[in-house]
């Protein structure tokens, strides 16, 4: 099973209370590829970077299975640029930089190679160009997952509704699950949601976990408590990378399956915070990835009945 | 097995986005004593009112199988009370008015009837009072689960420091115990107040479920996710009444049954908030419970392995 993911591939500088980076590489579909790597080969790129986007990264992808046919390399072009400061509770930051350059008109294109794909990852980007990627694929996936921001929300409404409408699965986080509903009770959030045409719904509340929903269930996925939070940068894209390549791993759909999902996106995550940008992302093992499932799973485990 | 429980018993008048009440029933001990009277009988109240307080209140817990020969009736006094207003979102209030009263010089007194009491609740009241509560008993309990809040942090920490430290489990949200420890991380905070004498710490975290720590395990309890808050006002003091009601009723401090405990407390909870102050209390069944601790098992079952 094959996954492609559109997003960005970035440079990020990122300032926390345990330091500061110099650009590194970020951008959705880089978590988004990392995460789903442990799970899938290939994982396929659609993406758009500058002359100025090191090597070095595209080697690390090619390491880690992750094909960049679809990596389109403007020359003479600057790379997307995002800079940030966490505060000390790490749950709010301010943007200090947003450089769109080459992302400005970023015009996907999707390689024969990736052609017929059994799911697709829609990282957060402009609407418009999630739906072209929909558009340009040969073949209806069988599962095609998105995610977005209350920036969309903001500015391109109607694109984003009538993109949301042709997904299987949307992941948004809960400020922005009340933002697209105008609902607080997220049940109320989630079935106005559903409405809209996903057949299921993700809404993230980063440090209290997930939840999953469709027309008739609810599922709940817990956060692992941490000693510390590191750098809580590409998280979300992280858990979204997780959800997909362990379904495309099972190619399961059910929401039995989902639920399994949603706890592998959530280890996936509490890695990545454990250290700057994709480091931690970059080497884990498979017994590692194992062990932190099984601690999700002891979490909430009760013991006979009662 | 018999419990006791020492806080208040109070007049609350509550505005929600919902419509508002004139004086009715509150304080930490009435929604402890409710919640735990579905687990085990007598409960027992330790308290003080004014000579406003209604008869028809006291009827109640008697129907309730909750004895009141240790609540206080002060002639020529006024009841505690308190009036708030909630707003939108339901998880912030602002204070209309807190009237002391009778609490301001409570002396709780310990009927011969009450004694040899293996379970005791400390609801939320000056920390000397929960002290000398302790000190009243004739035999140590089996369990002393003490609740407090932000305010004795302010103004009396040492005389709470002190007694946390004479207690077996201590129950707090999560923004006190961050203050409490002066950590922001939970697991951190946890380690600190652990640290303070109690060998169990409960973190609740409202619409977000709780937390369970001892030394060396954690365990997560969701919330239900629910379409509609209607009343906040309670629901921690009922989520400990229902905590402390079934460790009493299955007479088992092991954490493996307190994990059962937090469920039974976290589902008291839940419908605490379904109706005004304490209504939704005084007519649960046994199949509404069963069937709503059953909710919050699926919200988090996963089948099979993975």
């Amino acid at each position: 099973m094959s996954i492609i993911t559109v997003g960005t591939v970035a440079y990020d500088a990122i300032e926390t209370p345990f330091g500061k980076t110099d650009k590194i590489v970020g951008g959705a579909a880089t978590y988004i590829a990392l995460a789903a790597s442990y799970y899938v080969k290939p994982v396929d790129i659609v993406a758009v970077v500058g002359d100025d986007f090191s090597k070095e990264y595209i080697d690390m992808f090619h390491e880690k299975n992750i094909r960049t046919e679809g990596l389109q390399v403007k020359e003479g072009e600057k790379s997307f640029f995002w800079s940030g400061r966490y505060h000390n509770d790490m749950n709010s930051r301010d943007t200090l930089a947003t450089e769109l350059n080459v992302l400005a008109d970023f015009d996907p294109v999707i390689p024969e190679a990736y052609q017929g794909a059994d799911y697709v990852m829609l990282g957060n980007l402009t609407p418009a160009v999630q739906k072209s990627v929909i558009e340009r694929l040969e073949k209806r996936p069988k599962l095609i997952v998105m995610d977005t921001m209350n920036f969309w929300m903001d500015t391109a409404l109607e694109e984003l509704i009538e993109t949301i409408g042709m997904v299987d699965v949307l992941s948004i986080n809960d400020e922005e699950a009340r933002q697209l509903s105008g609902e607080y009770s997220l049940v109320k959030a989630a079935k106005k949601i559903l409405a809209m045409g996903p057949k299921y719904l993700i809404i993230k509340k980063g440090e209290h976990g997930a939840l999953l929903f469709n027309n008739d269930q609810v599922f709940f996925a817990p956060a692992l408590p941490l000693e510390e939070v590191f750098d809580p940068t590409g998280a979300g894209d992280t858990f979204a990378g997780g959800f997909i390549g362990y379904l495309a791993h099972s190619d399961d759909t059910s929401f039995e399956n989902m639920k399994r999902a949603v706890i592998y996106g959530s280890a996936m995550a509490s890695f990545c915070v454990e250290k700057f940008g994709t480091e931690r992302l970059e080497n884990l093992t498979e017994n590692e990835i194992k062990d932190r499932v099984q601690q999700f799973r002891d979490l909430v485990q009760l013991e006979g009945s009662f």
